[in-house]
């Protein structure tokens, strides 16, 4: 449970996108996220995804806003499991 | 396989250094990482592994090295599998 994935096109250069939602989450989310992990991928794909469920995705949306990401992450993931 | 971790302590604000780490690895490793995971943890730990096997830790290893990681993660990665 509160698993994070970035997929991100390596090729068309969206690292720096997928590192900026990966630091929002895990600073935002800081306790509750449990692992984020980042998947090189292609063909222009940015998808987000928690526990396999897909809350942002660059095919079908085509504003990228990070602050909404990490609102739709925070929706789904189970309250603070981990005590800061 | 080619599935990297960076467990770091989170109350200890070693999420920037688990940044940097992966920054560096996602972009020299470039078409070799299958996945790179970020996972908070407590207690000090800095900690990378290749597909479970230690790379690098804290705990037994003061000097903190960007290039040394990259390098130790580099020799265990299979060849690359992706075209770029």
């Amino acid at each position: 449970m509160n698993e994070v994935e970035i997929e991100y096109c390596e090729p068309c250069g969206l690292l720096p996108a997928a590192e900026k939602t990966g630091h929002a989450l895990l600073t935002t989310h800081a306790g509750r996220i449990h692992g984020l992990r980042f998947t090189p991928g292609h063909g222009g794909v940015f998808r987000v995804d928690v526990d396999g469920e897909t809350v942002f995705d660059k095919a079908s949306e085509e504003d990228f806003d990070v602050d909404v990401i990490v609102a739709r992450v925070g929706a789904r993931l189970t309250p603070p499991t981990i005590q800061l």
